[in-house]
């Protein structure tokens, strides 16, 4: 079964988060017969894949996930969603972009490349999850924190999500900024707006400092990354009755950032803007990841030779964008890219992808392998 | 049947907004048998009586309500809501001192003083409402709007408001600030956090207009208002989930004005601030009432009198607080004031009234129509 063939059969199964459906098993399966160790790690509602072939360094690894997002809307869809319909060039259906076509690829590909070097060089392996799209804990985390445990390392690391935006390799993720999310409750005293001398309005009070947070500037970002960019995302106050001042209000805000800042700064810097305007407040962050960057080296090298070959492009290197499980694998050292194909219609109805860029994109997974392992 | 014996019969009626459960049929047979005309005045679930004896001017009016707001959690009361229970010098009960104890005086009142000047002066009227705790459009507004119509005025009016706040008498209403409330809306672009260059976050657009708008002096008020005061009642954007900018925010505020600003002035300031900050917005307005007072003149010097007559305290005239009906009836030129009881447990639980409180003011009220049509 061709690059293609396999990506309709992953399509029909309609794995939404956190449910594989099967996929893992078909994916095993072809690995098993290259000589691949499988190892099933379920955790709690979340099954991954770690295959291996080889025991020796340096290790590649293939990384990916075999959940897709809900379809939404079935009717509107021109195809149904998990028909996996081939038509004017393109497969349709939810996954065929995100990520169902990069898997596939990365099997021909491997098959392809065992076949033709049996006796490659180091170690190639597969980290597949089932919980991308959702809560991201019992899927890529887990299974890196079991290699972790047992010092088992990945040196490079491809991620196969769609990074391509106009055309098959014009962009690689080469890093990621990191997010840092803070919940804010400014306390006031609730009253009756006709009696404010015995109400303090938590909205007044703190709109100053809303004011200066938005326009404050944290870093310049760097050649890899765009400055730091802070954003609110809810604010709310209030009972809905129009005469009562309310007692708190709750905001909260998101950061993207670059490596010229840490999280730890950020906080800081919140702390400080909010505390120079004497707010009764309460503060908790989440930091869903640290920024990560894979600068020029080996596995950036592979890639956009192998792109330049295939596609005659030279890829941009970017680190826009939302996040990916790259961010849980590139803290254990590894150098970790991005590359699958054109992102337009991922999430939406009528996602597709063109065969065209899924045989490409085989060949240019195949290469990289070769460039680095042999 | 006296004032204590008349409120316990209305509180037992549990009129709540807005039903009149009787209230108006109890207190228009005493009204009758002392030759009052009856009108009841009935628009779409709201029940009004106005009655009036005489037909000559100046025509003194007690307006007042018989509906009263829910008695909420009945099991926290020490004695059921409608059982008017009398214990220790207190009546106890939903309405006692909001305002079924004011309706109680003023027709008791009303009865002495017809009993001792059945010629007097001018006409006595009644003006009651079931609408005044609820939405207040099918009460006081419509019946004034009736008045209005075939051109019959109200000289002087009493609203039985409780407008004590310490002991009987020790404050009267002489006005009420207007309330003007503003619903805004400023547009953004929506979008995800991780690409912000593609949305305009309208939280961060319109902080610094909502800090202006918090710290602005609207005026200084004047000797019978306080200055106005603007605050946020209600802000809310974003739709919950931390990675999406929202595309817009609503902000309802609220003016309460003294006479040196008018509404249309307070709404061109606002218009000013929010284009001054090139916000992309819309804005609707509902003027809940314009500012009315009742300077010194016959209605207030004869209050004053009758207070310090039975009290011994000069009372301090107040234009402070929540709106009333009198602001539907002041724009009519009638002189307009607010005496009742105590109002320390109105809209609480174990609402009550001091039954020596409803003698004194059954006097108070009985004094005031003697001072003005004798």
């Amino acid at each position: 079964m061709d690059t293609i063939a396999l990506t309709c059969e992953l399509i029909k199964r309609a794995s939404v988060t956190p449910n594989d459906e099967g996929c893992q098993e078909l994916i095993g399966e072809r690995l098993a017969r290259l000589g691949f160790q499988l190892e099933s790690m379920v955790f709690e509602d979340t099954t991954n894949l770690w295959a291996r072939r080889g025991s020796e360094g340096p290790v590649f690894c293939f990384a990916g996930h075999t959940d897709v997002v809900p379809a939404g809307a079935e009717h509107a869809w021109v195809y149904p969603p998990f028909s996996a319909t081939r038509k004017d060039g393109y497969i349709y259906g939810r996954g065929a972009a995100d990520m169902k076509g990069s898997l596939a690829a990365m099997v021909v590909a491997t098959e392809r490349f065992v076949a033709n070097h049996p006796d490659h060089q180091g170690s190639i392996a597969f980290l597949i999850t089932s919980d991308e799209e959702g809560p991201f804990i019992n899927g890529t985390p887990k299974v890196i924190e079991t290699l972790e445990a047992r010092e088992e390392k990945i040196t490079w690391c491809l991620v196969g999500e769609p990074s391509s935006t106009a055309e098959l390799g014009d962009v690689v993720k080469n890093g990621r900024r990191g997010s840092l999310t803070g919940d804010l409750t400014v306390f006031g005293i609730q009253g009756h707006v006709a009696y404010p001398h015995l109400a303090e309005n938590p909205i007044h009070l703190a709109a100053p400092a809303l004011a200066a947070l938005a326009q404050s500037h944290w870093d310049n970002g760097n050649s890899s990354f765009p400055p730091t960019s802070f954003q609110v995302s809810n604010i709310h106050a209030g009972t809905g009755a129009g005469n009562v001042i309310p007692g708190e209000m709750h905001v909260q805000f998101n950061f993207r950032f670059s490596t010229e800042s840490t999280s730890e700064q950020l906080k800081q810097r919140v702390i400080d803007i909010v505390e120079q305007h004497e707010l009764d407040y309460s503060l908790t962050w989440k930091l869903n990841g640290e920024p990560f960057l894979t600068d020029s080296g080996e596995l950036v090298d592979a890639t956009v030779k192998a792109i330049a070959e295939f596609t005659g492009r030279l890829p941009e290197l970017s680190t826009a964008g939302g996040t990916s499980d790259g961010r849980f694998i590139a803290p254990t050292g590894a150098q970790v890219i991005e590359l699958g194909p054109v992102n337009a219609t991922i999430h939406k109805v009528n996602e597709c992808v063109a065969e065209d860029d899924l045989e490409t994109l085989t060949r240019v997974y195949e290469k990289i392998l070769e460039n680095l392992l042999c």
